[in-house]
C-alpha cells in the first residue's frame, strides 16, 4: 500500500515550494556524473562536489548532469538556484509520489518519469522517479539511487555512434525517455510470462494460491497503469506542445515513442481484462468441482440410505416379526434392495448424473 | 446516509436567495477572526461584534476574515450584504449540502471546498464544508466549526515567512485551497493503512467482519470520491478561468494544486479498484474453504455409509442368515469392508480429492 | 413496466402533429388557472372556459396559464392555435413518455420537466410530465393532474414577495422548474431513508425479502435516472442557450438549477453504487451463512459417522465374534469411540473450523 | 448468430462496387411500386418492368420509388445506372448486413434503416434492411421482401391528408424515416411486457427456464441495439448536415425524429439495465433457497444423526453391557435422547436457523 | 501469451532505427514480387535480387513491390534507403508487434496493417503484420511470410477488371486495405458460428469444457480486438487525413472501408457482450443443477434419517423393552414410519420442493 500513497504527512502545513524529501532513501551517498559533449568530443566525470557542474551551465556543449541520491536538500538547492529551476519543480523531483507530467517554464521542460523494474521472486513491481530537465544548454536528470536504466544512452555517447552525438540537447531527452519506456517493455514481457503460467495453472490444476497469485497480480497491473498511465499524456505534450527547445527533426522521434506508450498502455489493459478474465474462469472452475463433489456425495448417500433403513428394519427386535421367519427371508431382502438400487440408478441416468 | 443528502425538506419552496442554514449545528457560538497584512505589518484580532469587520473591506491591506459557524443566519446576512455578495452565494454557504465549486461573479470569486477528516476510530469521514471569497481587498472564509487545517497558513502569516505575505489575496487563497488539498493527503494515507491491514485480513485468515469491513470501505471511498471529484473542475476554472482577480504568477501554483487534486482523486480511484478487488478475492476464498469442508464431508460420508450398510445388513435378525453360521464370517465381513474402502480411497485418489 | 414505455401503439402511423393523449387519464375534468400581474398587482383566476385566457396573450403584464389535465384534445388544439404553438409542440405535450428536453421556437421556448413524487408505502415512484411555454408575454405550463409542486410559487406569487413578482416571465419560468428540481430533493431524502434501512437490514438480519427491497430500489433508482438525466441538458441549454427570452440577470439563477440539477444527478449516481454495493455486501453474507451452515454439518455428521459404523459392526449377529465375548468388550468400544471423536475434533481445530 | 453477421464469404475478393445480394432471399419475386404525386395529383402504380420508372425521373412532381426484393442484381443494376447511383451505394444497398448510415453523396442522400418487427411466439426480433435514395426528384426505397411498416405514409398520400403532399421530398424522407422510428415503438412495447411478465417470474417463482428466457432478452436487446444505435447519428446527420436536399421547414421534423431515436436508444439501455439486474435477483433467489434447503438437511441430519448413534450403541450384542440390565435402562435412553434433541434445538434457535 | 507481447529484449537499449527483427522467423526464404502497370499494360515479375526493382522506383507507371519474408536485415537495408525510408520505418516494418497505426511522412504514408487468419482446428487466431508504403510511384508491401489475402487483387491487376488498373496508387493502396478488412468478416464468421455453437452447448448439456472453450473465445475476441480497434483511426486518417497523395475520387472508396472496419470492431464488441453473457448463462445453470441435485440429496435423507432412526430404536437390546412385546408391535412401527414419511412429503409439498 505504502506504493501507492507515500507518507508525506511530515509534509503538510508547510509553505509550497519548502524542499522536503519524500520517499525512502534509497541511496547512502549522492553521485554526481557529467557528460559534456559536441559532435566530436567527449566528456565524462564523476563530480566530488555540485559546484564543479556549474561552469558547464553556459558552455555552448550539450551537457548532461545526472544525479543519483535526492536526499540531500541543500546540494538539490544549490543545484536548483544555480540552474535556474522554480522552487516547484525541485519540490516536485524530491516528492517521490508524483505522476508522470510535462511542464513548460518556458526556459526549460521539466518531466516526471517512473523507472520500472519487476522483481521476478516476489512479484513485485519497483519503481524509481526520474526528474528530468531540459534547459537550452543542459539537461539534468535525477534519480532515487544508483542504478538506471540510461546505461545504453551513455554508452552511444561514449561510442559517438548513431545520431545521438549530433542529436542536440532535445535528442538527449528523447534517448532518455525512450530508453525508460523501452523498459516497460521487458516489464511487461515479465508479467506477460507470469500470466501465462498462471492461465496454465487456472485450467489445469486450480488451487488456493491461485486466487491470491491472480489477486496480486491485479494489484500490480493497477499499480503498473498507475504509474504509466499519465505519461501518454506528457510524451505527446513534448511532441504536440511546440516547445521551442524541442527541434522539428526529434518531433518524429517522439512520435515514436508516444506509439510505444500507447502500446504499452494497451498491453496494461488487455493483461488487466485477462487477468479478470482468469478469475472469472477460476471461479466457475470451482464451481464445476464443487458440482461434482455433491454429485457423488448425493449418489453415494442416497443409494445407500434406503438400504441401511430396510436393514435397520429387519435388525429390530420385535418379538413378532414374520418376516424374520420366512426361509426365503433373508434372499428376498437382497433382492428388495437390488431392486431399490436399480431403481435408483435408473432414476440417475435419467437425470444424466451417471 | 444522512452524509449523501442532508434534510432540505424545511427549505423546499422558499424564493431562492432565503437564507436557511442546511446541516447540522456544529459550533454552538459563532467565532470571527481577521488577519490584516501587508509584506511588513500583520493585524490579528477576534471579533466579537460583525461590524467590527466592515472597515476593512476598503483597507489597501489583504484582509482575511475567517467566521467559524454559519448557523446565525442574521449575522451572515449583515457580512452579505455589507460585503456585496448575491443572495445565491450567501444562499449556498448555508446549504451544506453544496458540491465543490468555482464561480466567478467578476467582483469576487467564490469556491466551495470540502474539509475532510477521517475518524481512524469508527472508520468514518467527516466533512465540514468550506465557503471561500477571493474578493479584490479581502478574502472571506466560512467555516462549519472552528478547528480546521488553516493553522499552517495562519502560522506562516505569522512568522511572514515565505512568499505569503508579499504574495497578495490570490496567493492567499492559493494556501488555504492548497492546505484542504494536502489534508486530503493525509485522509488518503489513513485509509491506506486501513486497506493495507485488510487486505491482509482478506489473504490470511477471512472472518465474516471483514465483508462489513470493505463494504464500509467501499461506502467511504465513495462519499470522499463525492467530495473530491468536482474539485477538479473548481481548480482548473481557478487555473484556467482567467479571472482578473488571479495574478499571472500565481497560476504557476494553481497548476500545483491541480497536479495534487488530480493526484488525489488518481488514488481514490486506485484504492476504489483494490477495494473492489478484495471484494473478489474474499468471495473466492470463501468458496475455496466451503469446496475444501464438502470435500471432507463427501469423503467421510462416502467411506462410512457403504461400511454402515454392511454392518447394518449382518445385524438383522432373520431366522436363515447362512453366512452368520460360517464360522469366518465376521472375518469376511471386515475383509470386505477393508476391501471396499481400498476401492473408495483409490477412486478418490484419481479424483485428486486426496 | 408500464412506466418505463407507454402504450403508444394507438398513435403508429399517424401523421406527426396528429394530438393524441398518450399515457393515463390521471384528471376528470380539465381545471384551467390563470394567473396574471405586473409587480403592484395581481389577479388569479379559475378558467370555466379555454377561450377566457385568449385575451391575456397580448397584454404587457406577465400572465401564467396552467392546465391541469391534458386529455381533451380540443381544448388543447384551441389553446394550441391561439397561443401559436407548432403542432409538434402540442404533441409532444400530450405525449406523456417524452424525455425532458429544451426546444427553442424562437418565438418560445418549448421545455418538459419530469415532476415527481415518492409514494412511501408502496416504495414507488410517480411521475407527472409537465410541460412548460416561455413566450415573450405568457408562461403556459401543462400538467396530467391537479396538485403540484407549484403551489409555493403561487404563494409567493400572491404576497409579492422576494423578486418573483418584478423578475419577469424569464424568472417565473425559471421558479416553475426551480420548483420541480427541488421537490427531487424531497424524494432523495426519502430514498436516502430506504437506503439507509436496507442498509441496516443487510447487516444486520438478512431476510430473502431483502434481495426483493434492493432489486426493488434498484428499478426505481433507473426510472428515477432516466427521468433526471437529460433534464441536465434542458437546463444548460435554458442558461447557454442564449435565448432572446431569457434576461442577462436571470442566468445566475439558472445557473443555480443547474448546481441542482447536477447534485440530484450525482446523487442518484451514488445511490445506485451504494445499492449495488449493498447486493454485493448481501451475497457474501448469505455465502457466509451457508459456509457456516456446511460447517456444521459437517463436523456432526463427520464426529458420528464413524462412531455409528463401529456401533453397527459390534451390533451384527454373526455366531462367532470373540470381542463381543469379551469382559471389558464394551468399554473397550467406548474407549475406541472417543479416541476417534478426540482425533476428529484435533482434524477440525487444525483446519480452524472450531 | 446468423443474424449478428451475415456469410459474405461469397463476396470476399470481388472488386468494390461489385453487385452481390448478401442476406436471405425473402422475397419470390420483385415487386415495384411508384406513388408520384403534386399537392394536387396523385398517381398510384404497380410497375410490371423496371423501365417504366425511368421517365419519372426528371419529372417536377414528386416521385417515390419502392422495391420489395433485391435479390435480382441485374435489375437494381438497371436501376442504379438510370438514377445514377454510385457503384458503392448500390453495393451496400445489396449487402443487408449493414450498419444504419447517411451517405451524402451530393446529389442524392443515401440512407440505410432496419425496419424491425418482434415475433412474439418465438420471442424472436426480426430484421428488414432498408435503403433510402433521397434524390432532388426521386425518393428510392428498398427492402428486402414485401410487407412494411410504410403503409400508413401510403394511406396518407392517396388520401391527400396532412402535409404530406405538399412538402416535397424531404418531407416524404422523413415520414418513411419516422415510420421506421415509430415501428420501434412497438416493438420496445412488447419486449417491455415480457419483461414485466419475466420480472414476476423471478420474484415470484423462479424455474431454470427462467435464465433461458433472460438470457435469450439479453441476447435480443444487444441484437435491437446494435440495429438501433448507429441510427441516431444517421438521423442528426439528416437534421444537422446541411444538405441543400433538406429544407429548413423539415428541419423541425427531422428534429423530432431524433428525439424518438434517442428515447428508443435509452429505453433499450434501461432495457438492458434492467434485465441485468433481473439476471442478479435471479441468481441470489436461488442462492436463497439453496440456503434454506441446506438448512433443512443440516437441522434434520444434526438432529438424528446423535440419536442414531445413541440407538446403535446399545444395539450392540455385547454379553457385557451393564446398561442393558437396567430396568430403566430404556426409559433413561428415552430421556437422553429428549435431552440431545433440546439441546440441538437451543443451538438452533440460537444460530437463528429456525 | 506471446502472442500479446513480443520478445523484444533483444532490441532494448539500442539506438533508434536500428534494424533488429522482432517476431518469429515464419518464411524460410525472402520472396519479391512486382507488379508495374498502366491502365493498358501490366508487367508481373519474380525477383531474384532486390536491386532489380530500384530501376521502377522513378517510372510513371504504378509499381507494387511486395516483400515476403522481412528476417532478412541487410535486404530491408538496402530497399529502405534507395526507396527514401525514414530508419524508424523500417524500424517499425521489423518489429511485428505494431499497433496499426497511420504515419504521414510526406513523400509517402506509412501503414502497418494486421492480417488475420482463424486456425478452426486450434480455436486460435493467427496474426501476420502489414507494412505498406504508399509513395507518389510506388507502393510497397511487406508481409512476414508467404501466402497473403492480397490474391484477388492481383487477380484483378492481372484481368485488368474494374477500374483497378486506372485506379492510380492510393486506389491500389486502397484495394489492398480494403482485402484486408473484408479478410476480417471471414474470421467473424467463423468466430459467430463458434459462438453459435457454443451457446447451444452452454443451454442444452453444458459441461466443464465448456468454461474452458468460452475462456478461450474471451481471449481470441480479446485479441482480434486489440489487433483491430487501432485500425479505425487508421483508416480515418487516411480518408480525412487530406494526404496529397490521394485522389479525391479515391476518399468515397476510403469512407466504404472505414464503415467496414467500424462494423467489424462492433461486431466484435456484440461477440464480446454474448460471450460474456454465455458465462453468466453457465455459471447459473451451473447453480441450478447443483440446487437441484442437493434438493434430492435432503430430501432422500430427509426422509430417511428419521425412519432409520425409529428402525435403531427397536433394534437396541435392552431387556426391559415393552413395546417389542406388544403383538401388533410390529405393525404399528410400520404405521408410525409411513405417517412420519407422510408428514415429510407434505413438508416438501409445501416448500415446492416437489
Amino acid at each position: 500500500m505504502v506504493r501507492f500513497i507515500k507518507r508525506i504527512s511530515k509534509k503538510a502545513g508547510l509553505p509550497p515550494g519548502t524542499l522536503v524529501h519524500i520517499g525512502e532513501k534509497k541511496a547512502e551517498t549522492v553521485r554526481i556524473r557529467l557528460m559534456d559533449y559536441t559532435p566530436d568530443h567527449l566528456e565524462e566525470r564523476d563530480l566530488s562536489a555540485v559546484e564543479e557542474c556549474f561552469p558547464y551551465r553556459d558552455k555552448d556543449s550539450v551537457t548532461w548532469i545526472n544525479v543519483d541520491g535526492i536526499h540531500q536538500v541543500d546540494l538539490m538547492e544549490k543545484l536548483g538556484s544555480h540552474f535556474g529551476l522554480h522552487p516547484l519543480v525541485l519540490e516536485d523531483i524530491l516528492n517521490t509520489d508524483q505522476r508522470p507530467k510535462l511542464e513548460d517554464y518556458e526556459d526549460y521542460l521539466f518531466l516526471i518519469l517512473k523507472m520500472i523494474t519487476y522483481d521476478e521472486a516476489q512479484k513485485r513491481l519497483h519503481v524509481e522517479q526520474v526528474g528530468l530537465i531540459v534547459g537550452a544548454r543542459f539537461v539534468l536528470s535525477f534519480q532515487e539511487s544508483e542504478g538506471d536504466v540510461f546505461e545504453p544512452v551513455r554508452e552511444r555517447l561514449r561510442k559517438g555512434k548513431g545520431r545521438i552525438r549530433k542529436g542536440g540537447l532535445d535528442y538527449l531527452a528523447y534517448a532518455l525517455v525512450d530508453a525508460v519506456v523501452d523498459n516497460y517493455f521487458l516489464v511487461l514481457e515479465k508479467i506477460g510470462e507470469d500470466i501465462e503460467e498462471l492461465e496454465e495453472a487456472v485450467i489445469g490444476k486450480p488451487a488456493p494460491e491461485t486466487v491470491e497469485s491472480i489477486h496480486n497480480l491485479k494489484r500490480e497491473l493497477l499499480f503498473l497503469r498507475k504509474s504509466v498511465w499519465p505519461l501518454r499524456e506528457a510524451v505527446a505534450g513534448l511532441e504536440k506542445g511546440g516547445s521551442s527547445l524541442i527541434q522539428e527533426k526529434t518531433v518524429l522521434y517522439l512520435r515514436d515513442v508516444y506509439d510505444h506508450t500507447i502500446q504499452v498502455i494497451d498491453t496494461i489493459e488487455t493483461f488487466r481484462d485477462m487477468v479478470s478474465g482468469m478469475m472469472d474462469a477460476y471461479l466457475s472452475g470451482l464451481s464445476n468441482r464443487m458440482n461434482e463433489v455433491m454429485k457423488v456425495l448425493t449418489i453415494i448417500a442416497t443409494l445407500f440410505i434406503p438400504l441401511t433403513f430396510i436393514a435397520g428394519v429387519y435388525g429390530m427386535n420385535f418379538k413378532v416379526m414374520p418376516e424374520l421367519e420366512w426361509h426365503y427371508g433373508y434372499g428376498l431382502v437382497w433382492l428388495l434392495m437390488i431392486l431399490v438400487t436399480l431403481l435408483m440408478l435408473h432414476y440417475f441416468r435419467k437425470k444424466k448424473w451417471l
